[in-house]
């Protein structure tokens, strides 16, 4: 097989998931770490001969001025997750790649992460055609200057305000006027993601942020003949909700309220605690308990900043519910795990099978990567395992041909 | 549909589950609860026709003295769980069965269980093979004395000790000299089990004794054309497990250790506090992480009597496990549930199940019963979601007929 | 020892707290129930001679339409806590006290609170001075009616919603102009405060609604030569917190971030889903860590009205500390607990305690009752141990007179 | 204050909790650590004039080849505690001190520890008698090497297994005679404290082994004039114990039962996971609930070994208890703490308070460290509170001097 050089773009290039997943490469690539917690590396998709740690190339977009090295030492540092040395034996590495980063755009994102935008990237800020222009000339740079094949594009920003009513707009040709607005109502994930998709990129919606959910950004990657996929990366507290509710369902106990909350202090934390980015957040984790059981129980889900737990989020889940002859009973539970580390190795995994979907040609949304989403777009199911299966039988009629 | 006339036989006919069964029969016949915990009940099993809750006739063998009505007040007096006036309105039903009993036989259950039978049941003990004569003797007299159409046999009694080594018999002939012998080493479970597949009743086994697991009573149960399946319900952790392991398997998290810690304080509990008894269950409880992660993790299960907790079994389970770069993270849980009353839907679901099977042919094991229990026999499959899918399975091969 | 009347008067005498003291009181009376939860029990406070439970006669205000048998068979069917049987074998006593009830005050209780009051009550309402005046007769009536050596008042109503800025009253005197102006700012609680010192009755506040707590409240008490104290009843997560982080504060552990989160579904979790009302009680709950410590970690507390909980409150707390080294570590613990259960022996407790402080002569505010509060009035010291050792040394104090 | 030459001798040297200490002894003197954890640090006992983190020589026994940088980077390495980095800048130190250990002695410390110990310290073992002697020549050989004031004697040695039945000694010449008996049953911690106290040095037990528990080892101290205290360090589950079983004894609220489970990995684990061994540590944690409460909950304490836990010591406790009327409660706790670094700190304490003592001439057992130890010798008190105000109240009388 010869090697394939695959581009990868971050938009949040310097954040605590877009940093891990970037180390996390480096790691794989130089044998520092092994395959756990990478589905990828599951021996049921040997078979699909996926792209393997060598050929990418990382850049993207990032609002605050900082380096890649900085964040990967703070983060191993502060959160007492991966270890200092494994940033330094990636320090060449992490410094070579520091050409390939780009100012952000700050359109429509909110105060809260505006905040953290620095004077640089404030200052290249203009309209949103002007932004859209410029996140295209970056990417056709950045696929230029390192001869990609193909390019991943990669959401894991901060969560952005939700819009109150999100334009109807069901054509590319009609989102491309939106874009000349003068008012353009589209938040920067969008406009990130229409870029994209517009020159032929696959995109990827790690966050809850709007990004490719209007139905105009599934027609422009029919045009395009592209792919693309969210929202709202499955991590922890959510991904065992996809997990204990299918098993209260199917032993026919009636779930009366299931309570959640969560505390964290990284940096994706510090902007969920302004309540209008939390939003969005937080609708995207409700959901999925009433699809899944068919009936709504009282819900409540809390995304707290504790400044102290660092990356480390820790989630406890109060599930109230009847057993025979309506005897209340609970199920609780703990969940204690550090953040980024839970979402890179999926965002390897989402680089990886998109890569394989693009060589395969498939065009529009990726209903099969369901499994890695809160919310995943397109899809009705919310069982774990039924969206596992999905994944499984995509990989199996691939490997088939 | 004419009224089908079905006999259900209860094994620990007076115990905590068998008591909660019968007298969650009565109240759904009377139509005092509701489906919630009922398996069968679940709208994809409609189509199966299951017996409803009209026509069956309850009886059982028991070694205690004691009435099922004063078993019933005892457990909601002292467990908070279903109310006494629920027992109240059941009254004269319950006392209209205690002609169905009889005393049931001690071979080989081991001291603790021996000292909980009263003398006349002592009394009426003799060698296996009367044993044996003595249980079929009950069993006919039951069918011809309601008329049944067909018996279900089913083991809920306090789990025996394990034999250190299980007799090495592949057929019912063998078996049968070997219940001849003057010091014959099978359990009660087993004697139970061949007397009732002998005259070809279909047999569950709740429970982690032998029962029907030695190939032997395979054997019988496909010469009488009948059908049996165990052993040991899936009723809290273990369903847990069932349901969380497969979690860590798909997202190739390590689980490095799983502990699990039970407490509870009925009358299983009590001859689970004898470490000869609690044995073969922590076996049962502790074989299936292993079997569904394809590796083996450091566990530890315990089951304690704490005699305050009543039939509220809680269980505290703490799972740690190695993400992305090797990071340790921890998930753990608390389970609140009581005993009897998460078992007795389950008793009364295999029941319509079995009923279900015996009217479509069924002969041998039924392994699309899985998903019931903790270690199903003939079947490697321990993921609860592909146990369901088995059932499921069967359900839409005989509703398509 | 003649036997002393004693009159109790509780505001928001239907309510879940009152109702379950007053069952309690009449269990205790009849011998129905042990001392167990009831402080005033322990040996220690043996030589103060409390009242016993004979010679209370019970009454209060209420705005609801509805009979304390009613709320009371409510709570056991609802609750799984006290039995139905207790209620009903307490029957005709609860349904002789119906004639000592009257309408409340709905003056300045918010919006959240009127609702539930049913039309005659709102019929009754009128100025703060009439209201003032009303409150008066009631209870110089209750007294007259029944020979009432003397009459403990205890607030035990729904929260109000707090003042923005309490007004600067010092004296009686200024007070009692307030009362008097068309506009007059004070809540219903401090009304009742007020009309109860005044006639020479005791007060305890067991709710974080103004009640006694502004100066002028004290002048009063002091020229009427009686009694108060209050305020917040310390019942569940806040007991905890008062016991731990005092053991945080001597082992030098340094927290960083302490977190509570309550959840419940009784009447008084309704009340406190406004926000408006909350805000008084999640201020009084999140004083005490910051005092007892002696800096400021950062904290969180929620109280959220999950229905199917009814009155068993569970909180789950989790503290992040550091450890030697700067090591940080978790503590965290679940408490579930009924409400009604844990506040209804205290209040009994405070009236004992209050009577016999009425006896001693005690005039002002009653610190040493401070173990019971979460905010106590006039009280710095949170530490559980250190006000516990203040109810010992009064009791002290008293017994060797 | 001119600077005091103290001698620190530890027992099981270089275990996790002496390394550990003798680390954070180096970090304090650097000012490499902050004075979190450290109850001697506390404002209050400023007024002592506690010996300062300056002028300690430290050495002691230990029976595994290893070096104590060895240790500390393991330490480091395997359990996500101190950072190598701490290690690192302490190395010369660490290398420094390596001249001041000395083969131990592996006298009745049972199998599963004399397999922990090196061929070179098992050549070195002999009789009682020799042990002893040869105990006394290394601490002598320390004391004048390096012109040492004082020298405490601090046993932090994996846990022995206890005594069946401790021999009845009551004075130092029957224990002194019972040493040079051929088959002395003495365990080693025995040994070492005798040898240590007949000395004239300062006894510290952090361990549940025997150490100077016998009545004869206090009678040695005051022919001495020197002192001793014991045993078994308050760290974790147990200091919470200390804690919480007095709040519910002070609200009169019933124990029915108290489950404590304790799961971890680092050596302590190894050894106590020998059911022999584990017996002294479970009886010594459990037998304090009983004493605080003045009655007997049925209580379950168990220690497991998890390897993947290491030096991170998880605890969850399980407490039933009734409150008002008799209904049933629950109060669940988890601690996660790092053993080592919860054990340290308080060592480096009880050195502090020690040499105080000496220097005030306290003669016989230091009750007023009570706080410190799960089974305080001489000591009835557990309540923690009570236990910490003895120690205020000696340091208030020594300040008063």
């Amino acid at each position: 097989m010869t090697q394939r050089r695959l581009g990868v773009w971050f938009i949040g290039a310097k954040g605590g998931v877009a940093t891990t997943a970037t180390l996390g490469y480096l790691a794989l690539k130089n044998q520092l770490a092994g395959p756990t917690a990478l589905v990828s590396q599951l021996p049921e998709f040997a078979p699909l001969e996926l792209i393997d740690w060598n050929g990418w190339v990382i850049g993207g977009h990032e609002i605050r001025e900082t380096t890649l090295l900085q964040e990967a030492l703070r983060l191993a540092e502060d959160n007492r997750t991966f270890a200092k040395e494994l940033v330094l034996s990636c320090q060449e590495e992490l410094e070579a790649l520091e050409a390939n980063y780009r100012w952000g755009t700050l359109h429509n994102v909110g105060p809260t992460i505006t905040q953290l935008a620095c004077p640089a990237c404030r200052q290249e800020q203009g309209t949103a055609a002007e932004a859209f222009a410029r996140i295209q000339e970056d990417l056709r740079e950045f696929a230029q200057a390192n001869s990609l094949e193909h390019v991943v594009v990669v959401n894991v920003a901060s969560t952005e305000p939700p819009l109150q009513s999100p334009p109807a707009v069901q054509t590319w040709e009609e989102l491309r006027r939106l874009i000349d607005q003068p008012a353009c109502p589209l938040p920067a994930s969008t406009l990130y993601a229409a870029a994209a998709l517009d020159l032929g990129c696959s995109y990827i919606n790690f966050t809850p942020s709007l990004g490719s959910s209007l139905p105009a950004l599934d027609h422009l990657a029919q045009l395009r003949s592209t792919r693309h996929m969210g929202y709202d990366g499955k991590t922890g507290e959510t991904l065992l909700k996809s997990v204990l509710a299918p098993m209260f369902a199917k032993r026919n106990l009636r779930v009366m309220s299931w309570v959640g909350h969560n505390i964290f202090g990284n940096m994706d934390g510090r902007v969920l605690d302004d309540p209008v980015n939390k939003q969005a957040k937080v609708t995207s984790k409700d959901r999925l308990v009433r699809h899944i059981l068919g009936y709504a129980p009282q819900t409540l889900v809390s995304i707290e900043y504790i400044e102290s737990m660092g990356d480390w989020k820790t989630a406890w889940d109060h599930v109230h519910f009847q057993g025979f002859l309506g005897v209340p009973m609970v199920l609780q539970f703990i969940w204690q795990g550090s953040d980024s580390l839970l979402a890179a190795p999926l965002v390897l995994d989402l680089i990886r099978f998109t890569e394989r979907a693009h060589r395969a040609g498939h065009v529009g949304r990726m209903e099969f990567l369901a499994s890695f989403f809160k919310s995943p777009l397109g899809v009705e199911e919310h069982d774990f395992f039924e969206q596992f299966r999905m994944l499984r039988q995509w990989a199996g009629g691939l490997a088939a041909c």
